[in-house]
This record gives structure tokens, C-alpha cells and sequence, in this order.
């Protein structure tokens, strides 16, 4: 059964695709067999984080940009993390119904992750996604985030290349986001570019970010779309010949091998450790009769950890 | 010096507070030696969540209850936790500046965490800062959070109980947040009540939530505080009564066993795989010589694992 997925993965099937991702986002011990059948047959896909904060025109700008991929040919599939929130659940599942123009083309896949749920976290969950979009031969990953909290933050290191999203109303605080945006972005989009204050907002990034590329765009009247993947495209030109997406890639392979090793240790320990003498260890520490900490390391010992 | 710390934290000293708050926000492991001395003073503390979205007047609510709870002869620790984002960090802090009329009173103190750099997440740091604030005297702890993403759902599990906070114009969605809500809240509040549609939302909450506590306020014009606090202590009162606190207690020792063995076996993987073995199979999965998950089998079982 699992085999049978990772063919039909392969072959390129949607439904075949859609169901394993809702085994990927149950934590679902299924996924990691098509997972690894499938493996051999990804590092392919070019895979673009798009990050910017809630309103700022992310899904529309996504949208062109696969409109102008699929023009170039290229397939494309596109992972949109929705921050689970107890406040807004109705809100931001709407904002996705909204957008996506390209529901009905066979060449793009559309998903939404929830931060919540995911066995080994959201991020690890995007990060299998990917491998399966990639193993399905789509060319080009979109990863949309809104870039708030540690989830978010970790899902932006599984990406190639990052494209930070910011529009004219945000120009105040363009400075105080500085550290934040440096570590994390490699491009720039000043999207909106037909509301006022444009201008202020693009020279206050040219003079904070003089070695990025800024590029403006206005996504919903479709301007600065073609130059916007155009830019894309040189970085990623420009990082295959110097050997950076070499050096990125190693970086990735790295990280999921600690992530993954974790999810083993703490898999083993729950194995390992029966709910009696945990139950026992809450209760001395309840009553104060041990600290939390010499209890772990007593339990460590008795586990050989 | 972890220890002379340790005994002016128990003496309620101000500046041992917040220095070794700081010790545990950026994952100094001599922040666990003073939390070990101090544990077994812990264990006193009514811990109180109050979750809402940004602009619903947490802040102002807190800062209210403080009041009276000050009013009452009791002492109060506030931790904040701000979610870190790449794109508002001007804001989010801007607004915990702005608040707290309490800043002169030495029997409150306040925090504010960022959900970034905490050695074993936010979740972890805000723990071990609230048994700080046990050990050094409060009588209650506000822990503050906009309920967004993992990190702020599991900061939920800390507390003894959850205030959630809505405002009127929430009033359409809050059907579409009864899941997420029931899950997390043990008290509604409606703030800012003199707004238009304030009837309307509690009514509906009213209609959903009919086995909660609901209250009115308007923090602003300190309306409804004491009907809040009051109904927080008959809550209290109820659950000392009924086992209920008991065993939310052993729940939350237990967690934290969990979670504190889950540190240590990440921390002793590090110890014991070196980077070369590390880079190594990085460059095995990079190459597709071998897929993560067998990688990851044949690491551990090297470890011992």
C-alpha cells in the first residue's frame, strides 16, 4: 500500500499526493515508508519561502508568480503554513479558500499546513511535504509563512532562498526590523507599490539593504511579477556556480538529520519509559520531595540515556 | 553564585530576579542550578493564563486585576510573552512598553519573553520563570499570550487556568473558534463592553459556552475587575475543593518530566555525534547514496540509541 502511493507519487497523481499529505500532517507511521521509496527520486525541486506579514498580498504575489512559472513551463506546488490561533481559526482558513487561481491546473498543488497536530512539529511536517512535491517532479516549491514565533522561523530555514514581503505602510518600522530580515530573507518585495509612500518604503530598504535585491511589485494589477522571478532566477544561477546552494543543501540534508535523530530519541524514550514511573516521578516532585531536574537525571540513569 | 542567587530570589530580591531571568531566556545552564536550589520553595503560586488577540486589552486587563489583587494584599509576577516576528518587532515590544502602571510597585514584576533563543523553546523558559516567581513570593502569576502557534498552545498547558479574552466585533467568529477555545479556556472575558455589539457577543457566548464562566469588562473604565477576580477565586476555591487542582498539579509535574527528559537526550545526542559523523551522513543523504530515515537508523544504533 505505501509502495503503491510512492508510485503513483512518482507518476506524478494528485490524489496520490493529497493523501499522503494528510498522513504527513496526522504524524500518520505510514508516511515515513513513502517517504523513504520515494527520497531517491528528489533534490530536484527549487523550493522559495515567501514570508511577509498577515495583508501584505503574499498569496496574490504566489499566485502570479506560479502563473508566470507555469508560462515558463514549470510545474509548481505550494505549501501555505496557517498559524493555528484559538482566535482566528475562521479568518485565516478563509484567506486561503480566497485566493488560488490555480485550483483547476493539473501542474500546480496547493496545500495548507496547520501549525498544530504534526507529530514532530509543523516544520518537520512542511519539510516531508516538500520531499514529496519534489519526488512528484514539481519544479518550483512555494512555502508561504506570515513569519511569527519559533514554528515559523524554523520552517523559513527549510527553503532555498528566502522572499520577504513588506508593503508601503510598513515603512516605519522598517528599521526595527532590520536583524530580523537579514537573517532571514535574500530578496526583497515591496508589494502594493500602488498605495502612497511607495517610494519612501523602497529607498528606506535600498539604504538598509544595499547588497539585496529589492524588487516592487504590485501583485493584484500583476506589475513586477516577471522581473520579480527573473531576480529569482539569477540568484539561483548565481548560487549554483559559486557553489552557496551546494553549501545550502549539505546545510538542509544536515539539519533533517538532527531533527530526524531527535524525533527517534524522544520516540525511544516513550518506549522506554512507562507511564507508572513517570506517574511516580510527577508525584515526588508534586509533593516536593525531589526537584524536577535530579529526578530526570535519575531516570536518565535507570534508561541509559 | 548560582546559590547566593537562589537566596535572593527566596528573599524576593528584585534585581536576582531579573537577572536570572535572564540567565534562563538565554538557555545559560547555570540557570538550572539556581532553579534546583529554589524548587523546593515552589508550588505556592495561583498560576493564571489570560490568552487573546493582539488589540482585545490584555494588557490592560492584567494590569487591572493586578490592582486588585494588590488591593487584596497580594503580590503579583506578570511574564509576557511576545511572539517574535520577522516583521513587527517594533510594534509588539512598542506595546508592552507601553503598558504597566505597576513598574514603581515592588510587589509586582514584570517580564517580557521573546519566543526566540530559549534554549528549549519559549514553553520551557516561561516554566522555569514561573517557578522563579513562585519561589521568590507571588501570589499569582499572569502569564500573557496571544495564543498563536505551537509555542503559545503549549504555553497554555503551563497555567492553572485560562482566562480568554474577546472584544465585541469578534462577535461573527467566535462559532468558528469554539474548538480551539473550549480546548484552552476555563473563563470568558469580554472586554472593552463599551463598544457597540457587546451584548450580542455575550449572548452567543452565552449560547456556546453555557457551562463556562462569562464575564463583562471594560478594563479602560475598570469595570467588571472585581466581578473577574472574584469569579478566577471561586474557580480557584472550587477546584482546591473538588481534586481538580490536585490534578492538574501531577499533569503539569509530569509534563515538565517530559519535556526536561526530552531536553537532556537532545543535549546528550549532541554530546555524543560528532560533526564529522554528522557531516558525513549529510553529505550521504545530499548525494542520495541514502535516504534520511535509514541514515538516522544506522546513527542511532551506533549511538546506542
Amino acid at each position: 500500500m505505501p509502495l503503491l502511493l510512492a508510485q503513483q507519487i512518482l507518476a506524478g497523481e494528485i490524489r496520490a499526493l493529497a493523501s499522503t499529505m494528510t498522513l504527513i500532517e496526522n504524524g500518520d507511521p505510514r508516511a515515513k515508508a513513502i517517504l523513504k521509496a520515494v527520497y531517491p527520486h528528489t533534490g530536484r525541486a527549487q523550493v522559495i519561502g515567501v514570508t511577509g506579514a498577515a495583508g501584505t498580498g503574499k498569496s496574490t504575489l504566489i499566485d502570479r508568480m506560479t502563473a508566470e512559472y507555469r508560462r515558463r513551463r514549470k510545474t509548481v506546488g505550494i505549501l501555505a503554513v496557517d498559524p493555528t490561533s484559538i482566535f482566528s481559526h475562521g479568518a485565516l482558513l478563509g484567506d486561503r479558500i480566497r485566493m488560488r487561481a490555480h485550483f483547476v491546473d493539473r501542474g500546480v498543488f496547493i496545500r495548507s499546513f496547520a501549525t498544530r497536530g504534526a507529530g514532530g512539529g509543523v516544520a518537520a511536517a512542511v519539510r516531508d511535504a516538500i520531499h514529496l512535491l519534489d519526488a512528484a517532479g514539481k519544479d518550483v516549491i512555494f512555502v508561504e509563512t506570515i513569519g511569527v514565533g519559533q514554528d515559523e522561523l524554523e520552517i523559513a530555514r527549510l527553503v532555498h532562498m528566502v522572499v520577504a514581503v513588506l508593503i508601503p505602510e510598513m515603512g516605519d518600522d522598517v528599521q526595527a526590523m532590520k536583524a530580523g530580515l537579514v537573517e532571514i530573507a535574500d530578496i526583497f518585495v515591496v508589494n502594493k507599490t500602488d498605495l502612497p509612500g511607495a517610494d519612501v518604503t523602497l529607498q528606506q530598504l535600498r539604504d538598509l539593504f544595499n547588497e539585496f535585491d529589492i524588487v516592487a511589485t504590485s501583485a493584484s494589477n500583476n506589475d513586477g511579477i516577471q522581473k520579480l522571478v527573473h531576480v529569482i532566477e539569477k540568484r539561483r544561477a548565481q548560487s549554483l556556480g559559486n557553489g552557496q546552494y551546494h553549501r545550502k543543501r549539505l546545510q538542509l540534508c544536515r539539519e533533517e538529520l538532527l531533527s530526524l535523530l531527535r524525533q527517534r530519541l524522544v520516540a525511544q524514550l516513550r518506549k522506554r519509559l512507562d507511564d507508572q514511573a513517570l506517574d511516580a516521578g510527577a508525584k515526588r516532585i508534586a509533593e516536593r520531595r525531589v526537584d524536577p531536574y535530579s529526578e530526570v537525571k535519575a531516570i536518565a540513569k535507570k534508561l541509559g540515556f
